[in-house]
C-alpha cells in the first residue's frame, strides 16, 4: 500500500463519475473516520447530512450550478452545528446565549471542514473520487429550507463522491515561497518575483491539457476568478446572523 | 504499512512534546501536503506561517494559555489569506474589493483548515503528534503584531507539532445518530435518547482514565465549555472587519 503522504501528494478533484453509488458499509466508514476526526474542546461542533433523495440532491446541484453533484456516488453536506449543544445545555439548565456568537459559529466550521478533509483522504484511499463544493453557499437560504436546517446550524461545504470516471491530470501548486513563511508575514515586493515562475508553470499546464483553454496564467486565473462572486455568497454573513449566530 | 483510515480512527490530540524538533525534511514534506491539499477555485487562498523564533513561540504559548505551545517541535499557524490574490489582481490592473468581502475571508478560512488536517494526518502518519489550537483566536489583535500580519490576512488555527511523550487514550466519539442525518435536520427529540447513552460512555471513560476528574457526562462537558469563553474570542468578527474583511 501506498504510504499516507503519496495519497496526499496525488489529490485530484473528481468530477465525474461512474453510476455507482457508495455503500452503506462505505458511507458508515467515512462517517466513522469524520467522528474520529480533532475537534474544538472535544465538543464535536459538527453534523453530516447525507443527501440520497434525488429531488434534494438535483435541488442542490442547481444552487451549485454543477450537474456533477446530481450524478455523483453520494453527498455529503457539512454543517456547523450549535443547535445540539444549545439542546444539551438548555436540558442541564444552562445559559445558551454563547451558541449565538461568532466563535462558536466558526468552532462549528472549523469542526466541520477538518473532517470534511479526513472524508475526502478517507475515500481517496478506498479509490473513491471526491469534489469539495463551496457552491453550496451559493443559496444558503434556499438550502437551509431543502435541509430544513433549525437555527444555529450552518452549512458550510459539500462533499460529492463517487468512482471516478476521469483521470485528471496533477494541477501544479503555488511554490513554496509565496505561501510558507517564517515568524513573519512578508513584503509582497520580496516574494512577487516567485509568481513569474508559476505563472509560466501554470501556462504550461493548461496548454498541456486543453489547447483551447484562454487562461494563460495564474495570475489571469486569479483575476477572472475575482471579478465574479455569486451574489448570493455576498449573503453568507447576513444569513449566518439570520441563523441566529454571530449575534455577539 | 497501516491503512489511511486506521490512522485516522487511531487519531488523538497530543499536547506533550519530546525535545526533538521537527527536521527541515520533514517541515518540507508537511507543505507540500499542504500544498496538495484541494482549495477553493484553485486560488489556494491560505499561507502557513512557521514559527521558529523562541520568543515568538512563547508568545504564542501565552496567548493561547498552553505551555505545550511553546515546547512543541514545531509550531505552525494557519492563515485564511486574499492579501496575495489582492496583490496579484492588483498588479494585472484589476479591482480588489471583493477580496474584502466575508465570503473571500470564509474561502480563504476553509483552504487553510482543510491544509490544516491534511498536515496533521501526514504527520501523524510520520509517527509525529499533533495538536490543534483554535486557542491563537484568543487575542488576535496581538498575534498580528507578532506574525507582521497585513490587511486581508486573518489567522485561523494553529499546529502544535512535535515526537510524543505521552499516550492518550482514545475519546469516545458521539454516536453516529447524534450528528449524521438524511436529508432532513432531526428534532432533537427524535434523537436526544441517544444522548443518555452516550454520556453514560463518556463518564466510563473519564472515570478509567482519572478518578479525580470532575466532569461526569458529555452534557455536563459541554454546559461547562459554554459557560466560560475568552472574552477575545468574542472580538473575533470585530477583527476580521478591522483587517479589512467582511465589509460586504
Amino acid at each position: 500500500m501506498e504510504s499516507v503522504i503519496d495519497l496526499q501528494l496525488q489529490h485530484r478533484s473528481i468530477r465525474k463519475f461512474k453510476k455507482e453509488k457508495l455503500s452503506e458499509e462505505v458511507i458508515s466508514k467515512l462517517i466513522e473516520v469524520a467522528q474520529h476526526t480533532a475537534s474544538s474542546n472535544y465538543a464535536q461542533s459538527y453534523s453530516v447530512m447525507s443527501i440520497t433523495d434525488p429531488h434534494k440532491k438535483r435541488a442542490i446541484a442547481d444552487i451549485g450550478k454543477q450537474s456533477y453533484i446530481a450524478e455523483s456516488g453520494h453527498l455529503f453536506i457539512l454543517l456547523a452545528d450549535q443547535a445540539r449543544n444549545a439542546a444539551i445545555v438548555s436540558e442541564e439548565g444552562g445559559a445558551t446565549d454563547i451558541f449565538s456568537s461568532f466563535d462558536k459559529f466558526f468552532v462549528g466550521a472549523t469542526d466541520a471542514i477538518l473532517a470534511a478533509q479526513n472524508i475526502v483522504l478517507a475515500a481517496e484511499s478506498l479509490g473513491i473520487g471526491a469534489v469539495l463544493l463551496g457552491s453550496i453557499l451559493n443559496q444558503l437560504d434556499e438550502l437551509t429550507t431543502i435541509l430544513e436546517l433549525p437555527p444555529l446550524v450552518v452549512p458550510v461545504l459539500g462533499i460529492a463522491l463517487g468512482y471516478p470516471a476521469q483521470e485528471p491530470n496533477l494541477k501544479p501548486r503555488m511554490p513554496e515561497h509565496l505561501m510558507h513563511f517564517e515568524n513573519a508575514y512578508p513584503k509582497w515586493e520580496k516574494i512577487s518575483n516567485e509568481l513569474e515562475e508559476y505563472d509560466e508553470i501554470v501556462t504550461e499546464y493548461y496548454s498541456a491539457r486543453d489547447s483551447n483553454r484562454r487562461i494563460e496564467t495564474f495570475a489571469q486565473m486569479i483575476t477572472d476568478w475575482s471579478a465574479y462572486t455569486h451574489p448570493g455568497r455576498l449573503r453568507m454573513l447576513d444569513y449566518i446572523k439570520e441563523q441566529e449566530m454571530s449575534r455577539f
